[in-house]
């Protein structure tokens, strides 16, 4: 990931000038809400894809960086709303907003960066990459529901799992990439490599992230390990767990999450259960092979350091887990 | 209103068409909660003026239909999100869709709309039109903060109040005719003569609205009346009120709107205050001036039965208070 963070050092310069120029409104409490998730920084995966994905293509680069600043705000009020809808405390190392300045605000800011981030599209003049945003973000809100109504059901199966993690996290990472490209004039066969690319990156971070709430530390992830739990959000490691304990823990597991009595206790036992199981190195091994399917994608794109700086991303999604 | 409802019929069953395709998803409460909130239909009102914006420029209709109901998607959005922020208990006449699925639920679903919203005018291939919607969403949001930060403050004076029904009703309002317009090809002038009638359309409708909430019924609303007195929120016809009891009522409205605390025989009192102090027709007076000049931006347009129909409406816009 240094690498290709060193390598957009530029590019994503211009990309954190334009958010924060954008996030600014007469409303005082909008500017300092959005700052305040916006400057935690988080990692800006998504709009150093869509600056990496129109180098990877060699395009132009104004277009693309509008695209990136973008795509950050759709996804910061992804977050906003995410947060609210599921209580969550913390956000990117921080507490997180509507604990500081309510639901209320919270859910109009994101509606304010959702909108904003349409202006910027406009901006661009590309129809098409404003399409492809416009496509993922109802995606996303489609995963989110699913997600939703689906979240404490044990019965749920691994490819409805698989559904709402491409939806709710791969879709913006291939919409990213896909809207780098097209904003930097790249041809057809590009435009699909680079989405196919950012499509199984995002399935390998996403299986990555819900590997580490059992395998890793709250520092690693940003926010509170144990948060999926605590939620009775099922994922693929608990899935994994609950299949492989099959006869053994059933009680444990329909108590904790089809009937939702969950103690730090039970947490840290479900912990046990899913890594003594192996459940989270098979997350992580599933998380490895969408990196090698994101690798794969990239061959058709000439050979650059861009293109070696993502192929170097795909194998840090999985390997953060230390 | 009848008048212009009838003739945009044909239109608006295209609309209502396509509102009802688009709000489709494979994720079974999407539609659901869409439905709950669309069918009951409410005026329309927005949907209605783009397309008989189109209609009084005598452009294409093909396009405004498709913006309309992406306006129509941007105002349930923000609907489904403010009765989530109000705590709204009525929409409509029906019981608030948040209170069926949930406040989750519902703030996805309203991205959902926004999303589709935007799918739906990337399909015109009209760019300005993108931009005149983004921005009024933008302005939308910002209104809706501004008021969630002042709206307990007495102190609130008549120009803020001004602003923010500005933002948040009459800038949807104002878009929506622009974009219209600009979707049936109208030259620059029919365009910002649209976009000044719904400007001061949306002005006169948001303050009747203000009015009946403590001079109409609850049938009349569709939604509670007195809503805006129990959520403490400050509207033209209690500044009003405040201003003309000045040194009588100071410590009635100083404990039930900026303490808070508000009983049934409150809500009970302030009525009184505010008709007896003439200030719900005194917040009529002031729509009735929007109106005109309303009335006023058409007479540019050529001699339709569409200029009179928008006439109409704009009378309609605060007689509709009996």
């Amino acid at each position: 990931m240094d690498t290709l963070v060193a390598l957009a050092a530029m590019d994503m310069a211009a990309v954190d000038a334009l958010i924060i120029d954008r996030m600014q409104s007469n409303v005082p409490v909008i500017p300092l809400l959005a700052e305040h998730i916006v400057s935690a920084g988080g990692k800006r995966l998504r709009p150093l894809l869509t600056v990496a994905a129109a180098r990877a293509a060699k395009g132009e680069i104004e277009n693309p960086v509008k695209l990136a600043a973008a795509v950050e705000f759709i996804h910061t009020a992804t977050l906003l709303h995410d947060d609210v809808v599921d209580g969550s405390e913390r956000r990117r190392g921080k507490v997180a907003a509507h604990l500081i300045w309510g639901s209320a605000t919270s859910v109009l800011v994101g509606d304010f960066l959702f909108a904003r981030s349409f202006e910027l599209m406009v901006e661009t003049g590309e129809m098409r990459a404003l399409g492809i945003l416009a496509r993922a973000s109802a995606v996303i809100a489609e995963g989110e529901v699913l997600q939703l109504t689906r979240a404490h059901d044990l019965n749920l199966d691994q490819a409805t799992y698989l559904k709402i993690i491409s939806a709710k996290t791969a879709e913006l990472f291939a919409a990213a990439a896909e809207a780098g490209a097209v904003g930097a004039g790249a041809d057809a066969e590009a435009t699909a490599a680079l989405r196919a690319y950012g499509l199984n990156l995002g399935l390998a971070f996403q299986l990555a992230d819900d590997a580490l709430d059992y395998g890793g530390t709250s520092e690693a992830l940003g926010k509170n390990a144990g948060d999926d739990f605590r939620e009775g959000k099922v994922t693929l490691p608990l899935l994994l767990a609950v299949a492989r304990t099959k006869g053994r823990e059933d009680a444990f597991w329909d108590r904790t999450i089809n009937k939702g009595e969950r103690s730090e206790d039970d947490f840290r036992r479900a912990r046990e259960l899913i890594i003594g199981t192996g459940s989270v190195s098979g997350t992580l091994d599933a998380a490895g092979d969408y990196a090698d399917l994101a690798k794969a994608a990239l061959r058709i794109l000439p050979d650059t350091d861009w293109r070696d700086a993502l192929e170097k991303l795909a194998d840090f999604a999985v390997s953060r887990v230390a």
